[in-house]
């Protein structure tokens, strides 16, 4: 990881000046999406488009209010970041569900077709014996109901994000978001020479990404086929670094936004991004396989195919941390 | 691979004399197993060392005719070949039966306890909400299921052992064998010179070897998580080449041993064909889970638990075969 190029962040040049072009831009970007939503109607496509737009300016925003906070008029930022908060977990429940359906039942329908993911090779025809006829009876029904379960969550996420769109409280955060648009509040240091102050705070986080990544078991990771991730009982006490680790990731790429200015950061940091949200996705996955192994009265056949499905997601979960390490690799972060 | 170093094997050497020590030295360690039984009696260990050291010499013995068969007397090589195979089919069952039970039940263990299989920090709480304790709970039923399963199976194993060990059958293979010690039935080109046609049987085992191995789709395999062994619908049709491999590699294993008397052959090859025990054993370990799952009206969280296990052993699968092209890298195999 590279510190931020701060050949323009001369004595000359405020913090407040290096910040508030990136905030201006992103509070716009909220805007944008904020009319794309009143403009997409009863449009599913245009309506995810706008909550998708919505949800990355308002984290955007919020990491950037929570590094470079002491630059900030502290008491207005760490109001917004509440509120951004609320509402991009309130706008992303909806998408979570929708993607989580779309990985569980594509795993099934990989896991009961006769054929692999790769090398060519026609299909094979998809009923082997018993076992594999067994397995299609069950992730059949397995797949029906996580389509039972998981429609319904998204229903509720759905209504859930249209009441928070129209509610009092957003728009006083839209408000808040079309000020900065224009203004941002700064405190009394982010007057200061952006050389003096900047850099601080980017470290801070970065330096909170580089020890999360130290405690992970990446030697471990980088060893194919650990079964690490396939301790089930330990499955969310394992899983919880990963997912802290994934956010510190994201405060630090969005640090290193702001400070880089229209240009875009390490490739590579995106890639290491990537693994990890396929690693909090494919652990939800798993545990909505789990869930749904609990509903009452379901047939024990339907109750294996979860138990694959279950198995099959927590093996993602491994690829996702092998898939990590080796990105993480190829950063020139200096690891202490 | 290396050719055989066959320097002791000049014109003044027939084939019959190189072959005949390493088939001595097999019938004797067949004899050997056999007063082992005779002594062991109730002793579970020593019965066990006495069917492992007989199936050990029959495999060899066995391999040896079909490789050299050509040189031998075919009539008697074929017949002994049919009667060594249904005697190691026999012996082999008891033992498949209990390390099957013993993987499933350590996979079970490792599924349901919450400590991940390596890199330190003390043990995780057992029960970590609900997910972990249905689990915890089906995981124990499925472990009885697959105790009383197996158990059943290999007590029915071990009385036909027993029951073939006591037969005019095995005594008549028992005879030949014993005369197999001293002298080794030759067709007319044994007794050429060895120089001459000795390398030729083996070039062809170990050619059948490289084409088998070849048509493995082993730069899939490469890449770890490819989730192609999860494709349990055509898990057997996906499994059968690389068991053919592994009985080529057998063969070709036990053509070095007799042609380099003494020598250990190349270890890389040990472990390639180590991981491909692997992979018969989790693929069987796999079908058992299934098959565990049929049994009818099992509680859901049981069918849950095998439906877990079945998806772990296949995951071991995919794991077997990495370690398999791993090693064969290793070797120095002209791969065509």
């Amino acid at each position: 990881m590279h510190n931020p190029d701060h050949s323009d962040h001369g004595r000359d040049v405020s913090a407040g000046e290096v910040l508030a072009p990136y905030l201006h831009a992103r509070a716009a970007d909220f805007l944008r999406g904020l009319r794309l939503h009143a403009e997409s109607g009863s449009d599913t496509a245009g309506s995810e488009e706008a909550a998708r737009t919505l949800r990355g300016a308002a984290r955007r925003i919020s990491g950037t209010l929570h590094t470079f906070r002491p630059l900030l008029d502290t008491a207005w930022a760490d109001q917004l970041r509440t509120e951004l908060a609320w509402l991009s977990g309130t706008l992303a429940l909806e998408q979570a569900c929708t993607s989580r359906l779309v990985r569980l039942v594509d795993a099934l329908s990989r896991l009961s077709s006769g054929t692999g993911t790769g090398h060519g090779g026609g299909p094979v025809p998809a009923a082997r014996g018993s076992e594999a006829a067994g397995l299609t009876v069950g992730a059949a029904r397995a797949g029906a109901l996580l389509e039972r379960q998981l429609t319904l969550a998204r229903t509720r996420a759905h209504s859930a994000s249209l009441q928070a769109l129209g509610s009092a409280r957003f728009h006083a955060v839209a408000d808040a978001v079309a000020l900065l648009a224009s203004e941002v509040p700064l405190g009394p240091v982010g007057a200061a020479p952006a050389i003096e102050v900047l850099d601080g705070p980017a470290e801070v986080a970065e330096r909170r990404l580089l020890d999360a990544v130290a405690a992970l078991p990446l030697t471990r990771a980088a060893h194919p086929y650990n079964a690490d991730a396939l301790a089930l009982a330990a499955g969310e006490g394992q899983d919880a670094p990963w997912h802290q680790t994934r956010l510190l990731l994201r405060l630090h790429r969005y640090a290193c936004e702001a400070l880089h200015t229209g240009g875009e950061p390490h490739s590579v940091l995106y890639e290491a991004a990537r693994a990890l949200d396929r690693h909090r996705d494919a652990a939800e996955a798993a545990t909505a396989a789990a869930t749904a192994a609990r509903t009452p009265r379901i047939a024990p056949a339907t109750a294996y195919a979860l138990g694959v499905l279950h198995a099959d997601q927590r093996h993602e979960v491994e690829a996702a941390r092998f898939a990590f390490q080796r990105a993480w690799r190829r950063t020139t972060a200096p690891v202490p």
